[in-house]
């Protein structure tokens, strides 16, 4: 891969001198080993790109010293907490600096003003067991969360299973301390509920996938943990019964926490790989999974109104009586996810949102186009939020299925804006997504963005090469590599 | 007040050739005549800048041609609601054309997918009229709702009561159309719950108080009715005591839709103004106005906690058995609000944000304040978010109470930035904020701020003059006139 100098630095680029005051600098804390570099050079798109250091940050003000140095020498800095992006946005593409901050991992809770303070290399799920300890609760839950950092949530938005009543990771911020390309530290809004002082460069930050700043700390707000949960599992004879129930349910005033969906492909896939049909006597039915959360009495109250028209629509359906049996609905779920590879070793997963309304429209779609490409288009997601992950199944060595593919997502793209969608709702842009910017975006939107850009990160030091630049996937090799979160 | 261009678009200014094309152009759309210009002069700080001419935006493709036009000859442009800004923030104070967009007054609602989609001219609480009726709800309420528009809600990221518990305009905005500054059509965001794509222009957006764009429609967020409401009163002998019960309420897991604060100064401010005590037999009481909303058990459940813990420590309280009970504990609070005119003629509304346990603090200090400067310092506000409006109350004849008040609030706002505040919470910075704007933000995030204004706006067209440039309200006249939301 050839790799560019950020444009406007060439005439100070010196990358040896560069890196020998890094290290004066930062001594232990940069690593240039082939290792480390390796493991810093990709996220969980899997594409690599070799940095020349990478930065172990210890205390914020770490950051600071690298971006001037980068800053004076041209040297490219991309951010990193766990690598668990999959769209690239954590691969230094254009080489230069990795800012690791896993390390940073302070948790400090004010459980009366329901306020915490995280570093960003926090892991998420540490944060919520933390402060589920303390009858406190922190919604946002990506899959990843487990590994993801809230620096990376936060870089991302990511967005999770719950969104559907507790909105993205962006609703739960509300300050964020770090450094400008340039240097400077910032503190854009902080632990307190309202604040209108200035231009909002928080919520600026927040999705811009490490391309305007580096966030160091974030002051995040937290709610009360739900007293009960109910988990419930129905049956569809097609997907689209599946999606008249989603909303058929708004209609009669059910709320759920969760809203899952898995068409028929995805749950074929389950059932192959597991041997046995998920609703004995129905197998390859459309499947419908919520969650119900609250008060005893509301989560009742709502399991009465939600059973009442399921009963009425559904063709089987199961509901889960304990913990364990909710863990069990909830095990079909990821059964799906993995058992996909059986179909091909490769997933591309696409993460639209299409309105309510249109879900039923868009996999009419993707079984129009499974026999169109000829390549499995199994799709399930977050069907509360019209946020569907589509999932595109090729074999990585058949040219023609790669083809195949990238044809694919092109059409499929285009569906989703022609039906009033966005091109991703919680991966973001990064590499995988840029091809597709100026479908979503007209060319006055995205001048607007690269105005912010340059406004913000003149020498275009921060994370160069994502979201604006025109990429291929396609024409690159990915990496064969197990990831810690890989379970196939 | 002398005006000023527009830094660099003097070359091309030609504002009575630009008058003949924009009236070519929009016809009987454009108002020259004295009272128009005078309307659309002032907001509700009251000080008047006049504009030459005020353009009402019938369609939002009205917008791009006045943009197109001022781009080309130079001419400040400032968007327009209803004008209740406490800040100057619709004051056209470098003058050129006033963007009226009260007429762009469309609601269209879509109750499956719960979201609005509203003309930025929509009057806040006809929004919420249209939507209870559906048995929807959205819940930002700035006091000025029954005048003020959607289009500066979202401009000034307006808050209100209900924050506490359902956070702020900002928090129920999806999608936002309108108009860049060089006329571009923009459309930030869509009606959808999720949405990561590219840089989020959107929240930037909002709160910046028409420097960035021009908002002609928005995408909003809404949720359930809650089905009941519990409305309680309580006296305290001190505001100590007060503030410590509204930390006590949270820590005993009261989640209040509403928790306001009214001091001892308001209190007797009221109690002056109608000739008898709000508590019988406790006379200028500290007090909190507690909301409750819900479904109905949770609401009881809510209100036994709520009483358990307040019976113990408030020195006497009321409960509203009825809606025309709960409409007469509001009445206290508004008229809190009006009686202050009987103090002095001129009240200075400053609505800091400090952290929910330092509130306490920040009264201690509007009382010592009070005895410095031997001005009134009467604060109420909204307790639950830490957001209390601090006025300091003046004749405006007097010199010397006008130079104790600009010392008081200069003050106030240092102390407020001291205890980890912020200078504004609901109001913004507009004229009347701007001179406190570098005790909040450091010289480098102020940069950043006035890179990113550059960025989208190269021109300086869009309300110049505001935030970001020097200013002191106490260097002008203000205009002694009857608003529409004048109840005095």
């Amino acid at each position: 891969m050839k790799k560019q100098n950020p444009k406007n630095a060439s005439s100070k680029q010196n990358p040896a001198k560069a890196l020998r005051k890094l290290q004066k600098r930062l001594g232990s804390q940069v690593s240039v080993d082939e290792d480390s570099c390796f493991r810093a050079s990709l996220d969980n798109l899997r594409l690599s790109s070799l940095p020349t250091a990478v930065v172990h940050v210890q205390e914020p003000q770490d950051v600071r010293i690298v971006l001037k140095l980068a800053n004076k020498h041209g040297v490219p800095v991309t951010t990193r907490g766990a690598g668990t992006s999959a769209t690239g946005s954590a691969v230094p593409i254009q080489g230069g600096w990795v800012l690791d901050l896993s390390r940073l991992n302070q948790i400090e809770i004010d459980p009366i003003a329901r306020i915490a303070t995280v570093g960003a290399g926090v892991v998420t799920a540490d944060l919520q067991a933390e402060v589920e300890a303390l009858g406190l609760f922190f919604p946002p839950d990506p899959s990843s969360k487990k590994y993801s950092t809230i620096g990376g949530n936060i870089a991302c938005n990511a967005g999770g299973m719950r969104c559907v009543k507790y909105g993205v990771t962006r609703d739960y911020v509300l300050g964020l301390a770090g450094f400008l390309a340039d240097g400077s530290p910032f503190q854009f809004g902080l632990p307190l509920k309202k604040y209108v002082s200035g231009l909002n460069l928080r919520d600026l930050l927040i999705g811009s996938e490490g391309t305007l700043g580096v966030i160091t700390s974030a002051n995040l707000k937290l709610i009360s943990k739900p007293e009960k949960r109910w988990t419930g599992m129905f049956a569809f004879k097609s997907e689209a019964a599946a999606l008249k129930a989603v909303v058929g349910l708004f209609k009669a005033g059910v709320s759920p926490s969760i809203l899952e969906f898995l068409d028929r492909q995805s749950v074929g896939c389950a059932e192959a790989y597991t041997g046995k049909p998920i609703f004995a006597g129905q197998p390859r039915s459309a499947i419908l999974l919520v969650e119900l959360d609250g008060i005893p009495v509301e989560v009742r109250a709502q399991r009465k109104r939600l059973l009442d028209y399921m009963l009425a629509t559904a063709a089987a359906h199961r509901e889960a009586r304990s913990e364990l049996q909710a863990e069990k609905l909830w095990q079909v779920r990821r059964t799906c996810s993995q058992s996909m590879f059986s179909i091909a070793d490769t997933k591309l997963n696409e993460d639209v949102v299409v309105p309510i309304e249109k879900q039923a429209e868009l996999i009419r779609y993707t079984i129009a186009l499974k026999k169109k490409i000829g390549l499995s288009t199994p799709t399930f997601g977050h069907a509360g939020d019209g946020n569907l992950h589509v999932h595109i199944m090729y074999n990585r060595a058949s040219e023609s299925d790669a083809e195949k593919a990238k044809a694919g997502i092109q059409q499929l793209m285009q569906k989703v804006v022609e039906l009033g969608g966005v091109i991703t709702g919680e991966h973001g842009i990064g590499l995988a997504k840029a091809p597709f910017m100026s479908l979503q975006h007209s060319a006055p939107e995205i001048a607007a963005m690269r105005a912010v850009k340059k406004a913000l990160d003149p020498l275009g030091i921060l994370n160069p090469g994502k979201i604006f630049e025109p990429f291929e996937v396609w024409d690159h090799d990915l990496v064969d590599v197990k990831l810690p979160w890989d379970h196939r």
